[in-house]
């Protein structure tokens, strides 16, 4: 019977490991452990812990741990509260196996936590390449994980060619990608009026809508407002109604943040909703449903594939990460912005891409999990 | 003008650092910053603090940062801790580089704080291969390193396979190589009576005598007393008189030093005398007369091959280092190694080998930091 | 020559201790060092730090130390961070005296940094009496604290009984005063639109207004919605135009901010302006001119008294805190609150009553800092 | 049902609470909730968490907090540290009081996050005077606490003047005492040969010898080597067998340290054993049969009040302790030091004076806390 722990601290880490939890949850050789921290426990960032809670998962630890700032400095320290606090939580939970996502600032305190604590670690969603402080994050993950569960075969390769051993990789999918196939599933129109949440004019979502989804680089700190003012004025000159999220916490969101609230100030451009967050099955739907989603979020390269949606991929911060025909990608440049959703918008919907798997991503790693030998003392391989 | 910033954890880290430390700061185009920290503070492993200042450096910022327990809790703890803190240290010092070396808590904590406030990361002694978290340690660093000095050939192609550019790779041999080649060049003899310090018979360093230099190795966490204890046996059983030096401070070295106190209790082996730590000329010098260096200590390795010192290497701890002829590995079983020390001893010792450098690698570091191009946005070339 | 050190943590302790800074920064025998941290660096909290420099001063350390969540639990660990990092910026600036303001947790975690460090500690406001954990604070520092600025006589007598010694309190009334005489000898009128700032109606200045600044009560977590509903329905039945200001982020700011977000949503009230912070100058000149100003706010009662102003004072926060005739007191209950204001905005201004006083305060701190006897080893009188 | 939480933070700490914690688990109406955290988890001190749970306690919480270095600045940063992590404990844990022993470091990072967490709290020996930075946390816990048990009338009025209210202050003696009396009535010979810890020679118990206790006075940091040299002076010049006890580990404990250090290595004196920690039945009982304990513990004071131990107390950390005729007291001065013991082993023991209570404090603390009524919201009685 192991006890597999998973640390949450964002929104964005729950809908990655969310089908792994529930699959972990129900699995009769397993226990599952769910600490959750970071931006995952704040109002300001729609109290992920609740919805975590409603899924039905019984919550192990809390853990805050963001210094406020949103600054490089304040992203460091608060990797360091982090880990000056995972010890003593493992220490009391003692799982057999850590299991961290992808490539944010509390995964890497998870990591390290666990590294020296001799705790097996399995990594989903390494081996990526996307261009930002997230790649060397994941690949230093990579070099500490004992299991990994990359998300792609393009992904799975570089995981092999940063020296870890071939029995130690499992090729699953994408876990974000089993919610999608879910939610498709089950669902195909909006309960109530999401228009109640988030403030600006209400749109016909059975005409034609743009969406914004633009985060800071971490790398470009300090150019953030610029970079959103560039997409917001494409968004303007194409004049399609359009739905903005706010950006994720990471260092430079708040001149993201103030480039979208001068935009709004402004008000030029009338039929456009902000959100600051959306539920995952509502973000889903809209994915199938816009005629193009703007900016730099993952989203559209991994869920966009799978459902088809039109992407223009703005700057560096998704660079190199594997992607299907579904995605334009351009720079930091109005026009340049302007013309590809043009583009997509003209062209409309593509085909499922099963690039980022089929949906049993999350099954596939509690298997593995149960069963799968490991070997705690690492070496590289060549 | 580039400020490069150097943070001490240790004692090792310092041996391993100080020639490019010297050469930094005499560089036209070079300004030296340097914080110290972890047990680099504290007296009971030797204020290598005072060395440093003694040495001519000036300290910029001075970091408490060891949370007492060496168990693996306090270990990732005590990183938390540097890294609640380093970032207000760089925010301050403002460096255009920092250098970090090789592959201890201090240098994930000094690599992380850096990377989140984008300042290039300069790495010493990457891509080599050692058996234990240090490795992986060693190789998250590169990940998130921008300049790499590798060591030795093996390390420079094990840090590009990593994905890193050729072109970020400089090998310039082994700074702790360095101090080496200045001891053997200066001094010839003893200054004063070395037993002064430390307790235990005196020795005549004239006659074939042993060194014991052994770490905890901290994925083998709780088994140190037992893996001290078959050397200390086979040290008694081979009957020459010896030096034994106490552990550093990782996770577990409250085993070894246990092992050594009811050994030393014991009394059975009269001739034996016990350093907590020894000035690094000291400790080169007893390289270069010792019959053989008993341990798993990576100086054997190191230092040794250029000195050509005798060594038994036991256990895991320098799993897949690079080395010479110089080195006789075995397991944590006394006689196994009773034997092996017995076949160096009656051997004597070995030619000088370069395969860590010849003396010029802090030199080579100071001028390729005086006008390296940075390219801060990093990716994987594969 | 001294070297005092102020810790600044938030806009209210700045506004507490600039006459004093000022007054510091000119003295020939005193140097001033500024350390500022906690929500005085945040752009949600209106960066102060922006401000301080503004206003002159140079800041020597930066310290982000605010634990999101604004819950019991990260207020204990936003001391703690803060706490952790103190000793170190004290250790590189020396001081010979610090001064530290009032009864936040800021207050707190400089207070003991400095106690441990040997740092003789200078406190203003200290004595006063308020009914919340900040009075236990406050108390507490007391006892550690070397030299008393008490604002009033009333706090004196209460210093002194607590067992410190007679020769080490000052009565040199409250530096905030300092700054509201600046402030009405000044200027008379604003400078601009003031409801640039902020959101909602605009106001016409030369009609009766009613001003609401009510905070959590961190005794009574998970109480503040409701406090500030009683308040608001009371104002909406006063229908008067009303300026309220955003909570400060003690635990619980959460609770009040989602109170007035909703009161905000039903738009019942139109003539409403929000504002979540307002210059200090903008906000004594509203003092002078409000009909009355209600909630909870401690300038109602110190700033008040001087200028006059009409206040209606809710619940506990205050408690026993020492008032003129201006103050009325009511529960936190609509119908009260309601009679309370009607009754305020009948009568009218008040006369100005130097309780807390008369306007020189900084200027005497500075004096006695620059000459007084410090004895470090406290000890009780009695 | 009342959770009580008592948090321990080193040897002496859990002395002083053993008594309760014991009264406390058997209550029918309390439930005993145990916090390890500090020295009392390191090997170096003793281990004390192991004496701890052999005691039949459980373990709710291990706390390592401890920052290495010993100085004024990592005694507050260990502040920090265990404020940072004891919130998320008493989140876990959910304590209905939090009680909390004497005037340490520990008791002051629980006292504040307690507090925080509107967790009433109960404080022990508060009230009392003695003149170091322990007297001013001391009178900072009363300004937070709402439970007093002082030990002494003395202290317990005091804790009154300090503005508390009468009806939370229960005099109950000093828990200390209780184990005393419970030693001195179950044990009146040492099991087994106490020399067998420890190094130095084996004194014979039967005749006259004398017992050293000192501690570094923080406020004195920097002269700790010089006081201990002349009271071993002293020691010296008297020429009786002694015992030699460790210092804590406040800061300047090293300098105390090394003072014995040098003492020892100079070897004049020859029967004298030197002790890290004693059990402390040993401890009680060599106070019973010492000619004299010379120093500046606590434990001459009190304990040796109820034994009637004749006391040499040094300098200025127990200043203003209430004390018995059993107690004379000289300065950091051999001569004077030398001349106080020579009196005091002429006299013989004392008689018992009960001034610190008679044994029964824990078992009235524990009905106290089971069933008194508890005010959370404090404020100052003038």
């Amino acid at each position: 019977m192991r006890k597999v722990c998973v640390v949450i601290g964002s929104r964005a880490n729950y809908s990655s490991i969310k089908s792994a939890m529930k699959a972990i949850k129900i699995h009769d050789d397993l226990t599952l452990q769910v600490v959750v921290g970071a931006s995952a426990l704040l109002d300001r960032y729609g109290a992920v812990v609740d919805l975590i809670e409603n899924d039905g998962f019984q919550i192990d630890a809390r853990l805050y741990m963001l210094i406020e700032g949103e600054t490089p400095v304040t992203m460091a320290k608060s990797t360091g509260v982090g880990l000056m606090e995972l010890p003593e939580i493992f220490e009391r939970l003692k799982p057999d196996v850590v299991l961290t996502v992808g490539d944010r600032f509390e995964t890497m305190a998870t990591t390290l936590a666990a590294a020296y604590m001799n705790i097996p670690i399995a990594h989903s969603m390494g081996g990526e390449v996307s261009g930002t402080i997230d790649e060397s994050i994941r690949h230093a993950v990579t070099k500490f994980a004992h299991i990994h569960f990359p998300a792609s075969k393009d992904a799975a390769t570089r995981i092999a060619k940063l020296g870890e051993r071939l029995e130690d990789i499992y090729l699953v999918g994408c876990p974000r990608i089993d919610l999608v196939a879910e939610i498709l599933a089950t669902s195909m129109s909006f309960q109530g009026n999401i228009f109640q949440e988030g403030v600006g004019e209400e749109l016909d979502l059975d005409k034609p809508f743009l969406m914004v989804s633009q985060h800071p680089v971490t790398t470009e700190y300090g150019t953030g407002e610029m970079q959103i003012s560039e997409t917001l004025s494409a968004i303007n000159m194409i004049g399609l109604p359009s739905i903005v999220l706010w950006p994720n916490s990471d260092a430079g969101s708040e001149d993201i943040a103030r480039g979208i609230r001068k935009f709004r100030e402004k008000k030029i451009c009338k039929s456009i909703h902000f959100f600051k967050n959306l539920p995952t099955n509502v973000y889903i739907q809209l994915l199938r449903k816009t005629a193009c989603l703007v900016g730099n979020s993952s989203s559209g390269i991994r869920e966009g594939a799978f459902i088809g949606t039109p992407v223009v991929n703005i700057g560096s911060r998704q660079h190199m990460r594997e992607r299907g025909s579904n995605v334009i990608d351009v720079e930091h440049e109005s026009v340049q912005i302007y013309a590809a959703i043009k583009q997509q918008v003209n062209r409309g919907p593509f085909d499922s891409d099963p690039i980022y798997g089929n949906g049993s991503a999350g099954i596939q790693m509690a298997e593995i999990l149960s069963k799968c030998p490991i070997r705690l003392q690492k070496t590289i391989c060549f």
